[in-house]
């Protein structure tokens, strides 16, 4: 099996799991973000920087990567990793996310989705297969079944049919995937119904893959519900693979997602709100442009170690971001990646010590509840 | 005396000289290039990357730290290194440049010059005085001061005032200048007219500056013509002073320049074309948007030891430049710099073994003369 999971301790409370995953490129501490690098980069930082904030694993996003440059460019650097100078864990999603959201301009067939390239108009189709082409071409370390994303709100009988939809559709991409080392993980749906997100649950979990996402989530529904829905599906999920909460990752919500049992994460959210001049701080989100800023010469997050807090002040971070200067964008990133990477050590740790019941309420408490960006 | 020259090495044929620029903040190797850090920042870097690169002073623009942060700002931050995090030296310019660039928005008096900001419309007025306090306010290591930069062409009449006014400004700017440890430079002129150029020289010398810009050039003018004006300029300017020729940094310009006794230049060339995808390379340009690159999995530059050229392909650079990442634009920024660091670098080397001529000439062959971007 090219990917494994190893359990190392649980929260007897909440269920929160401290693990491991093993995978051919390394193993990887979980409960674990993995920050978006959409296009081959996680914007605006180098490799390096990623790795000196203990990045383990990054997404990249398939239907970005086959649109521009194209898989068989990449291939031909040989592979991923090599192409972007990465040498840790890489997940591609399935471009079913991507598809679906391009709207009036895609048609869902049973035989896979016809869609026109935001970049140019020109028209594309994405099947099962394909999607895995283009994935086992990438080389990613792990890879995500094509699945069909309900949009919300979406009718029970819309979400029941996407839901069988989406299962033929992972046992065609479990038939067409061939590469050595790469683990394909399924993806369970199910809308925002109870009765399908526990279907969709055990159906995957029949076709027995080596890992499951959660996916049709974060999709514009209110925080309570996704919850209702983690804790419906989570329960199916067998204990001895890793859980994947696809497009999740403000604090509040990962917090939640790992004390529902839930093991990876990936969101755009701190690298697209650094770019917005939000920084996410021990105390809460710091709009880096307002004007009480002008004259604060303490670092943006006192309590944080990253580079960013070590060497610059609020006063020069809020300079550089109305000066449109692209370091305001790389050092807020640094830090927002950094505080979401040691929450995420943090959790692992209090999970270890079995103090994680009080350390989500306290630093929920520091940081306050938010709604997702 | 704040900063002193000493000379250590010069080319027989030249005049090329190796130096030493000794300041509070350092001794610094010449000839030497400044990378431009016009709003408190090197456009896409941190400064340890400049470190990384073995930058050992850089040049801030004056009139973009007054509109914006203010330099009651920086000076409240504890001055202009503090304020950007940047141990080593800075030179600010005088601000004349960018407010005669304004054209229709400025008019210059006896007094000084009136004009509209860039960002709001605002109205300001700079004088010699002012000038000097805002430089004294930033807190750098080397100052300007306040030139009126005559456009190119002028007649010998508008630049024969022109070099007037400057010299009675500089004088004014002498008398209000008061702060340890910061050298105030003048700044030469004289149009593109030898005679006057001789003359604004000699009258500078006689005001005894710690160090002497050439202003006034790389202003839309043929190269010849330009290194005419330095012929005239240079030899009468004192040995024991360092010469510093402003706004100029294409290869075969700093070559030439050096080759006509400068020791120090400044240039938003390498870091404004890395943004717009131009690398400088050891055998000349490289635009890397073009389609022959798009499966070119070289270095960018196979002779160069920077990180950019350690690490990554063409192609990658390529396809982060066409979907605009900002890690092209840091990639390739941190490629131009260090190549133009480098070649000062092997230019002093050069000059100390005795084969300045030789290296000059190879590196042209290679590098192929170029027109100033
Ligand atoms: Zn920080
Ligand atoms: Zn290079």
């Amino acid at each position: 099996m090219s990917v494994r999971y190893e359990l190392i301790a649980q929260c007897p409370e909440t269920g929160a799991r401290a693990g491991l995953l093993h995978t051919p490129r390394g193993t990887f501490k979980t409960p674990i973000f993995m920050p978006v690098g959409t296009q081959a980069t996680v914007k605006t930082m180098t490799p390096e920087e990623l790795q000196d904030l203990g990045a383990e694993i990054i997404l990249s996003n398939t239907y970005h990567l086959y649109m521009r440059p194209g898989e068989a460019l990449v291939k031909e650097a040989g592979g991923l990793h090599r192409f972007m100078n990465w040498p840790r864990g890489i997940l591609t999603d399935s471009g079913g996310f991507q598809v679906f959201s391009l709207g009036p301009l895609r048609k869902i067939t049973e035989e896979g989705v016809s869609f026109k390239s935001h970049i140019d108009g020109s028209q594309h189709f994405f099947s099962p297969e394909k999607v895995m082409q283009i994935q086992m071409d990438l080389g990613a370390d792990i890879i995500m079944a094509f699945d069909e994303c309900p949009p919300h709100p979406s009718t029970w009988e819309y979400a029941r049919n996407s839901l069988d939809v989406t299962l033929r559709w992972a046992r065609r991409c479990q038939q067409a995937h061939h590469r050595e080392g790469q683990a394909l993980f399924g993806i369970t749906q199910g809308g925002m119904y109870a009765d399908l997100r526990r279907e969709s649950a055990q159906r995957f979990v029949e076709m027995d893959f080596p890992g499951y996402g959660i996916g049709g989530l974060s999709v514009g529904e209110p925080k309570p519900l996704m919850y209702e829905m983690l804790d419906v599906t989570v329960p199916e999920l067998p204990a001895n693979k890793p859980r994947y909460l696809m497009g999740v990752g403000s604090p509040d919500c990962l917090l939640e997602g790992v004390a529902r049992g839930v093991d990876m994460f990936d969101c755009v959210l701190p690298t697209r709100v650094a770019r917005n001049g939000l920084a996410m701080t021990s105390t809460g989100k710091v709009v880096i442009r307002n004007a009480q800023y002008a004259r604060d010469f303490e670092p943006l997050d006192p309590n944080c170690s990253c580079s960013t807090c070590r060497n610059y002040s609020r006063a020069y971070l809020r300079h550089l971001y109305k000066a449109e200067e692209i370091l305001a964008y790389r050092l807020l990133t640094m830090h927002n990646l950094h505080m979401l990477l040691q929450l995420m050590r943090d959790m692992r740790q209090a999970i270890i010590d079995g103090s994680f019941v009080a350390f989500k309420k306290s630093f929920l408490a520091r940081y306050g509840q938010e709604s997702q960006e």
